[in-house]
């Protein structure tokens, strides 16, 4: 649906850049008439599709899926305190039905856990109910009234995977909390997506939260992207909640939670992190056309070229894979542009010199050829797509170390700010982050870090000199 | 969740029987506190999600999966007359975002034409672009001000797969028609629940379409469920979003469109259709479990037994069943009756004696017992997977059978729409429908039926005797 064009913007400027990336590979069409909103082409869906397996996968070895309302009457959703003082100013109201003025307001959900908790109360009543682990995947909202962006800033975010848990103690609950950093860095692993988790500071966890993990990554920018947040959310919303459960000794007890979400921003980081100046560039595992076969045609060859052609995309379809043959009447170098564009790992070539050697031509979206005896196709392919996508991840982790840097100075952050994200000395102390944060227009994301590009060496902060732990610090979206 | 219980109400009382069975079974939570709003246990939800997954899979053949805003602005949604008419009384309204109100309110979508549209008049440019076959899986919204049903009469429908294709001609549109139809009778083959199609009288078709064809299931109360419904909208839309296209001649010209639509009725349909005394049934294909094993464990065996009911748990899941060993301390007849409930197609024993012999014992939900060889149990049971697909396809099948009667008088119709579906011979003019209607207290549903349960013969309409056709006539939900 979107049209050719023979330039996109370099990425250096990222944010033109990811702009048109986002039509011209057929992700996201940004001319729906409402601000924040957007459409998913099916090009782009079929990439969430894939991605989101993945994530259901990963989920469904110990969580179960479920689905609740969107819609949250004014009286549960005002219940816990601290919860509406942080997204008051965001909830979209729903006021009327018809023509008929609603009794009761309904908030559209910008996060279920007052739609979910008055369930749980009525469905956990003992320990043996307990761990209680369900997900599911919804669309939620939020008037944002900042820059909006497609997959990054939304006010309906379409894709929201939310896991909510309710566990006997806060200890068990903490637990959970490092099972789902685990489980998420997994799933960014699948996609290549290097993360980064930390601890956010006091002033910037969840609303209603004990503490909040986040995963953040680093955008060609050098801006970091938060992309999945795990909230150890105590007892707070289940004595609000009356969230209780019979113990072993058959006392009641308030339960202990925990939640944790990832949005289509995972969309948003894949695209960006792996993108080039020639379009997309996907991993297999997820990549709506892993294999685009372009016959090379000549005068004499045309009927032969294609029947093989066709031969091998059924053999590859048959064995599972996504694969394109684009037979179109257009000159080669069109469909390699269109391929390229639409971030396909592997381009398989086939002319009349390849069927007499009895060869075809890989090129991965790297440009790297490599031909492949035809008599074994299927290893030889899975074999080019298993390297590229370690290539994928290993450019990826390459690009990230690159921009990840300890200083110990604040002209020495200054500096590397303004490319990606300074490993810093702060004690934790709102004071200290508050000079950090406007004397270098960044965030203090947090400490606590988990990261295998970051060593966690204790230090003085850089702002009081008092005992402190490294923390990241960045610009961020 | 649920909590056991020894009686389920008879299924002669259809609606108290399926107001507990939801519950029961697990599959809807109906005390979520706002009206015609429910929750979907995990249990329904693994239910939903592999019917659901039928459902893609055969669009997927020749449709793609996108995705459209939630919400539509007061314009756009007021652009077609016919339609606005249709759905005035049953938008929800969204006014206000935190505190402020909005310059221009947003419904939330009864249904996507007026999101989808507007979008579609900027894809589609040439006769190349056609036809244009899209679908989503979302949630929309209606103000019933009737009796609202879990999965039958809802204000939040969580599960709408709605499809919306483009095409140059009308005919182009009516063969799509054609076609929504024979993937929708193929879909509920999957789930063995019987329907029919007939085409909706003028004045219920879908506001704004030329013609409607609606797909019926007959409940067991002999009310029937509409249960998918199949739009030609000629160029009505296509004329208000400017929906055009160049054809080959280079001039421009109106596109012709079609939608069709499935909610989550069809759980509805192949719980209510399925189920018995004892609880749900449900085909292998769409069952959360398919195959439970419950050890019979004696004093000396309990070791051995465990440990082989293990391994075979083992294999299966390794040949892809959806299978639990039922290992809790529990008598084996509490085990029955809670697999039972839950509609587990196949139930696999394993005693002392069983493997003494080498065999295992399976009984399907009808309770039909037949040893199948341990050294063979992957196609043994494969075989009765399918034997009880089979039957219980045929038991469909017979039921509606019993339930549909042709009648030549009113006296008889009225006697047949007590229990089932009466076909009436009916000229297919409004006063005549209006007098079968009152008099019947029923509803016309249409005529030009498609279903193999009856013949499509011409005759006299029962009320003026004018010629015609065939129509079903019955009460409906």
């Amino acid at each position: 649906m979107a049209e050719e064009s023979t330039t996109l913007p370099s990425k250096e400027n990222f944010s033109e850049w990811y702009n048109e990336m986002l039509w011209r590979a057929e992700i996201m069409d940004v001319r729906y008439p409402v601000k924040g909103l957007y459409v998913w082409y099916p090009h782009g869906f079929s990439l969430r599709r894939s991605t989101y397996n993945i994530l259901r996968e990963l989920l469904d070895r110990d969580h179960e899926e479920t689905l609740f309302p969107l819609l949250i009457p004014e009286n549960e959703f005002m219940k816990e305190a601290e919860h509406i003082k942080g997204f008051e100013e965001e909830v979209y109201w729903v006021t009327h039905g018809g023509t008929t003025e609603l009794d009761v307001k309904l908030a559209l959900r910008p996060t279920s856990e007052t739609a979910i908790y008055p369930m749980y109360s009525l469905w956990v009543r003992s320990h043996a109910d307990l761990p209680l682990k369900l997900y599911q995947i919804v669309n939620t909202f939020r008037y944002e009234t900042k820059h909006t962006r497609p997959l990054i800033r939304l006010r309906e975010i379409t894709s929201f995977k939310e896991a909510h848990t309710v566990h006997a103690t806060w200890d068990d609950a903490k637990k959970q909390v490092e099972d789902a950093i685990l489980l998420y860095k997994e799933f960014y692993d699948r996609i290549c997506v290097p993360i980064i988790f930390s601890k956010r500071p006091e002033w910037d966890k969840f609303p209603g939260a004990d503490y909040t993990m986040a995963a953040d990554a680093i955008m060609p920018d050098g801006r970091t992207l938060q992309v999945g947040t795990v909230h150890h959310l105590g007892d707070n919303f289940s004595k609000t909640f009356d969230l209780k459960y019979e113990d072993e000794n058959g006392e009641q007890k308030p339960a202990f939670q925990t939640c944790y979400g990832i949005s289509e921003r995972c969309i948003a980081a894949l695209i960006s992190i792996h993108g080039d100046n020639k379009g997309l560039v996907l991993p297999p595992e997820v990549a709506p056309v892993q294999i685009a076969i372009v016959p090379i045609i000549t005068k004499n060859s045309a009927e032969e070229v294609l029947k093989s052609a066709k031969e091998l995309e059924g053999e590859l379809k048959s064995a599972g894979f996504r694969v394109k043959l684009d037979a179109r009447e257009l000159r080669p170098g069109a469909k390699y542009y269109h391929w390229e564009m639409r971030g396909v790992p592997l381009r398989v070539e086939i002319g009349p010199r390849d069927l007499e050697n009895g060869v075809i031509m890989t090129v991965n979206r790297f440009g790297e050829k490599t031909p492949v005896k035809r008599e074994d196709v299927l290893s030889g392919i899975n074999n080019q797509l298993e390297l590229f996508r370690n290539a994928l991840k290993q450019k990826a982790s390459d690009t990230i170390k690159g921009k990840i840097h300890s200083v110990s100075s604040f002209e020495e952050a200054k500096e590397v700010v303004e490319k990606g994200v300074a490993v810093v000395q702060w004690c934790g102390c709102k004071e200290c982050a508050d000079i950090i944060e406007e004397n270098l227009d960044v965030s203090v994301l947090g400490n606590e870090i988990r990261s295998e590009y970051i060593k966690e060496e204790n230090g003085n902060c850089i702002i009081c000199g008092k005992p402190s732990k490294p923390a990241l610090v960045a610009r961020s979206y």
